[in-house]
């Protein structure tokens, strides 16, 4: 029972099997081998048109890298005041674009309130005296397990694109959008506005595998120099590679994705029945927030549950009827048993 | 026959076995897991004293935290003219750091000249004109194969510290180096005056995973903010942690790194009996530096070999008997039949 | 008729006066001259404390300099969300840091609530996760003209030193706070916790001067290493010096800024009588906020006076009748004949 | 006798005067105001061509900024191992372009040497694993008191250029060079192939005024961005146009400079007649390096003589016949009778 986080979870058999059938004999290095190749033209087929495609280890490497492509040091990066960088990346977005700010929007769910971007936009910058605008940043599904549809994303790069801003897309959980949606690929990342994707595999089954996909390739070189400069290049990149070709190979993302949806539907299913149960955010993707009273947290903890109090500040200390918010994240290799048990867990605390 | 780099080799079974064992059931993200405590305990038995730990994917991120970590950005590090750091990073130590300088010395063999180390570090620094002194970084192996003994480590470490200054160690190769000198990791590392270890693994038989060892931990949390901050924390840092165990088990390590030394000295003795071969640099790790008459480059390329022009400007264009330099470079999973093979292609050339 | 800033003043005569005698004969540069000795000690005794003080040309410097010495790039600084160091300063703290965040707090008056800045510190950081807590930065007066007393800057630091954070006070207008309040400096600034002072001459009658006081010297070095690396270490500082003794010397500091705010009083007292007028904020300092019917700007505009709208998306088109906001600052060379033909204007128009 | 360098002169009574014309009434501020205006007109006058012109307050700030606005991060500049952008500015060029390199070139009398630079650019850059060819910094007058004749520096100029590097000229004694060669400025500047030209009033009559002068406006507003993120924006620029504009008017500057430069030889032509002096470089401008028996220099400081051993680990003293280097650096404030004075004081104790 372990609804920690996505990353809690291992690599899919088919990641590993892949990674076991690259390991043989010698393959050029930073990119040069075949399974590389193989990964780009895989990408230019699905999200159906050519883009630039380079792989790195960590989400926020691949967001850091790719927003210091788009805004200088001296501009503002546009996004959600809950977004993964502002809130959990230490600062990366700053360190890599020499300083740039993030001017944070609200929105329920996670999601950019785009008149709350328009008007921000609208704000005029006083010459040299203010940073610049610099790009929009959307993360999709977002922190809070929201998914925006492409007309919503169209929306918001549309009030980017009126100020000529370029605008990124943290898609670390952009399989299980995807996987919701039912949307092609494309619909949902450059036909929507997007310039850059950051495609994440890590937490959707894999090791550690991101692919920052450019759609324009005026940016590449730079962002090649970027990557190397902040140690993300690998050099036995076959292995990033093979990752995320078996995770894009015969749709098996999008199986994944869907699995650990239909585990958060099941989860938020087994909650509406359960009395003091309330769910914060509507459930799009694979993260589920119930509020529940304190004693069903406190059976749960001590049946070995695994999950953290949402939000932060929140704790599941208290009297026993107060009720208390949580996180609970699904993954691939969530099972139907665990969703089960943590219901039945928190059925018998709550009916007791 | 690719002796391009040692970074064009697989990974080693063992560390694939380990990472498959490790890929089950859910552990807790960002080194919070056991296989990364297992690792830590494993680093300070072997090196006999406590030490912090902490794992990345590249040798660049390790060296540039480690390097930004020990001197801030108005200082000057010491390292060979001929370091990876100096000459491969495309700037990361600079970026991390936030523009330290390096200042180069020249040596032998790409191993620091103690008297051009000891000369450099006497000249006064003149106030708040220049850079301040920040640290030693040395290369052990070197990039041109060359290896430290303990006590020429402890000469510039000597020197290093009578200025206050603290030593950070490249060991991308160190398992090499050990393995080469028979000595204890401690004698060449803390014993001999290093602060930090950049241990590689990648190069050595890992996919990608590199051990930041400080033998102090004063800068232990300033390390794991720089490396969040670099996007180089890992969330399922037990695979890194897996691979970084299974290298160090039961000395696997060293024994990967004295088959690549040998394959270096099977290459050496055979190349000492061919005409017009002249070894550049002495054979102390896994690498080899030969100057071979053109004709033999040509006959090796048209074979298939695969490694490179050393220095970078020199060319396999030319007349039959120029000399050409090269570099080949063995690894754990270089054979004997590729070196034996290798030498008959040139024996061949050049008897013919 | 000029309002627009208290930067398009000139400098007092005793300023240039004091230049024109510091003019003569060679002094040895970089601050080792007399003239800069002397205004070590003479801030140090108007302060009634041992203090470092270096001297800087621009009010960003000055800040930026400061914060980069007390926060590191993986902090936060908290600040108000008017503040100049977030509203027109393009960057400059973040550039200096490397990165740091600046977490924004609101208040009236553009004074931080102090219950707001309690609350956000109170949040806790959720380990390498997030930028850890750096600096407070509180600017006395306020961007609205507000003034803090000792006892609000005490609440304010007391909440930062509770978490060990580090105290700065952009004192741009500290000139006209300390002569607003009649209070001692020591008392506004390290008697209530401020451990940096950037004590601004510019805007207050010199031509380009800022000091830079530290309290505790314990970053002393690291700070004149900053400056000199960020081209703000004067050579000729001499210039610098004598513009800063001639300010301080006899009080002349607190009667230029008396004027000015004397000034304001004047122009608010008028301004109280005007129908239609409206101070959005409290006038403690140089600085008057008033909201006129857009006809009264017309008619002040069509006499030449000059000064901005406020907030900056305010605009002095529309309808007669409309109110639209503005600000007026007035400096030490403000003039009673200026502010009474700015109000004989102001009457005129909206009398017709 | 003060000849520890030109900066410890004063200003020169036409730019005092310069600044207390200008020191009446408002006037807008961050260049908004009329002098700058005429500053830009004359400088593009003075050069025959249209030029963005920005002022700043030091020679490091404005080569560090123009550099910054050059070269990037991950690219490396080329510049001579003497230069003050070297030795003299802490890191300021590292720290504005985030960490680029200083690729040190050598050549006699601080002068780069055209072959030295030519080889150096011909090797050639590995891919993304070094730093990229970023820009070429060429000093006149030079640190060692030399000048480049413009068909030396468009040689130099013309290697960077088939690179596709632009040309930065660290102008800081421009003056001095430009009133010894007797040529146009514009022939030592951009008909020469210099992009940016970095023209230093501060040490040549000025309290503290520097010219950026880009030749090509392509990069004009991230320049300014740049230079407002550093703090370097006055907000009463008026005062350094002020001293610009007198110092730029009627041949002013190069009075100033020739007078400067003759004093130079001056000495120089007395050192001559000296025993045991010799002349370590060139007197092209306003430097004078001899070296001097340290009997010599003991009896000069005995006398109060100001001035620094060179190079810097030089030291007075030593056996008294032992030679002893040294830097003595005239300016438009040197006098005929300290020049005699050092001359006299000399030959005293040489001839003693």
């Amino acid at each position: 029972m372990n609804f920690a986080s996505d990353n809690v979870s291992a690599a899919a058999p088919e990641i590993l099997d892949a990674l076991a059938r690259e390991n043989h004999g010698p393959a050029m290095p930073y990119g040069a081998d075949e399974a590389t190749a193989r990964v780009r033209a895989q990408v230019s087929e699905l999200f159906e048109r050519e883009a630039t495609v380079h792989l790195v280890s960590t989400g926020t490497a691949a967001n850091a890298l790719a927003l210091a492509t788009l805004a200088p040091g001296w501009s503002t990066i546009y996004g959600h005041e809950q977004s993964h960088i502002e809130q959990d990346e230490c600062g990366a977005p700053e360190f890599y674009t020499a300083g740039a700010k993030l001017t944070l929007l609200p929105g329920a769910h996670a999601k950019i309130d785009p008149e709350a971007l328009e008007t921000r936009l609208a704000v005029p910058v006083r010459g040299v005296h203010q940073v610049q605008r610099g790009a929009l940043s959307v993360t999709n599904a977002t922190e809070a397990g929201a998914v925006y549809a492409p007309n919503e994303v169209a929306r918001l790069a549309a009030a980017a694109k009126a100020q000529g801003l370029p605008v990124h897309m943290d898609g670390t959980r952009f399989a299980n959008a995807v996987a919701r949606l039912g949307c092609a690929p494309a619909e949902l990342s450059w036909k929507a506005g997007v310039d850059v994707l950051c495609l994440g595999a890590t937490k959707c089954g894999a090791f550690a595998a991101e692919a920052v996909i450019f759609f324009d390739d005026a940016r590449d070189w730079e962002f090649q120099l970027r990557r190397k400069r902040g140690g993300h290049l690998f050099s036995k990149m076959r292995f990033l590679a093979a990752q995320m070709e078996a995770w894009l190979a015969d749709g098996l993302w999008l199986r994944l994705a869907a699995h650990a949806n239909a585990m958060a539907d099941r989860l938020a299913a087994g909650l509406a029945d359960l009395p003091g149960a309330r769910l914060r955010h509507p459930v799009d993707a694979n993260l589920v927030f119930p509020e529940l009273p304190v004693r069903a947290h406190r059976a749960l903890q001590a049946e070995g549950a695994r999950y953290y109090p949402w939000p932060g500040d929140q704790s599941f200390d208290g009297p026993d009827d107060a009720a208390a918010g949580c996180r609970l994240v699904c993954s691939w290799a969530t099972t139907e048993a665990e969703v089960d048990r943590f219901l039945a867990v928190a059925r018998g605390a709550l009916s007791s």
